[in-house]
């Protein structure tokens, strides 16, 4: 059965929804940040990188949000959470991942991940008082340029879409409002209401 | 016909390999970075985030390096550049162009672009004094446990070859002996000598 190493109020978040949404058997086991269990041999073992999410198959284990993404949906072709048979959308789809992991990820983590890029308590704080600027103006050119709607992808719910309501669920404790991108907050609250996230959520914040 | 647009020393060097790898058709267009080409309207036309590569298409620009890569992969099958047919191969994959862009390239953006995500100029010298550790930490982890061999992926060469070329030719500009990872210095030993590659780097650096 796969298996999903998650942490509350991270990315694993999005992988979380995904096997929920795809329907798949698995089993959640939580990575406590707050006891540094991700730097423990334990989970090393599991992820050398220290991160979640890992999501361990009966192959092997994959790490990286955009690459289990793209295994749940391929491996549960029914859920239909991927243009899997269309090169020209299904790499559309994946620029989108990947510029939600290499950019507006990346943004977020200054706030708190400072100590990876520099050791200056100072710089810390200098990259913390650019995160509310840089998060806006990802969100600025994903409403305005990369946003389809109704879904991330256009009329169809995709992989995407679960990774996008993780990342817009930091805006506000990143210093933004979402009521200046009334497209990317309709999306959020309606992927609220979806089965498949209200019960990852009950999952994740008990 | 395929269109990439590029810049030398960037990441789009691994999608212009690809493309040659592949065989494919393609007009290649330098973006000039010492003339700011890409901040000007007429490259945002093409990429609204005034970045490189971006890939047009007959049905629309694609942007970001995985995703640009495993376009080419899957619109040229004949050139076996990804596990097409092997969601759990392709997905590894995928992790693997994953960690390089959200990983690995961000921590060699801290040496000359700090100013995406701090003001202060001090902030500026703090990233680029921790980038070369960074780097080093990222190829220790490649090196010992991501690389397989003798291609990155296996037995097989694949997208990902022609992306940790790219990277791992950064390694000397960022302050890392890359006789430190004997695996990856082999690697793009033998690469620097593929005909694809030395091809496009003809062009680039011309």
């Amino acid at each position: 059965m796969l298996k999903l190493f998650y942490t509350p109020a991270t990315c694993s978040l999005a992988s979380h929804i995904a096997l929920e949404e795809a329907g798949a058997s698995y089993e959640a086991h939580r990575v406590d940040f707050s006891k540094a269990e991700q730097t423990k041999p334990e989970y090393l073992a599991v992820n050398p990188k220290g991160r979640v999410p890992a999501l361990v198959t009966d192959r092997g284990t994959l790490t990286e949000t955009p690459a289990i993404l793209t295994y749940i949906a391929q491996t549960f072709p029914g859920a239909r959470l991927a243009p899997n048979d269309d090169p020209f959308e299904f790499a559309r789809l994946q620029s989108f991942l990947s510029y939600l992991c290499s950019t507006v990820h990346v943004a977020h983590a200054h706030a708190r991940r400072g100590a990876r890029w520099a050791d200056d308590p100072a710089a810390h704080e200098a990259m913390k008082a650019k995160v509310s600027k840089n998060m806006a103006d990802c969100f600025a050119l994903i409403e305005g340029t990369m946003f389809a709607g109704p879904f991330t992808m256009g009329d169809t719910y995709t992989i995407a879409d679960p990774y996008l309501f993780t990342i817009a669920s930091w805006l506000e404790g990143d210093g933004v409002d979402p009521a200046q991108f009334p497209k990317i907050l309709d999306h959020r609250n309606r992927m609220a209401e979806r089965r498949a996230v209200a019960k990852v959520l009950d999952v994740v914040r008990s």
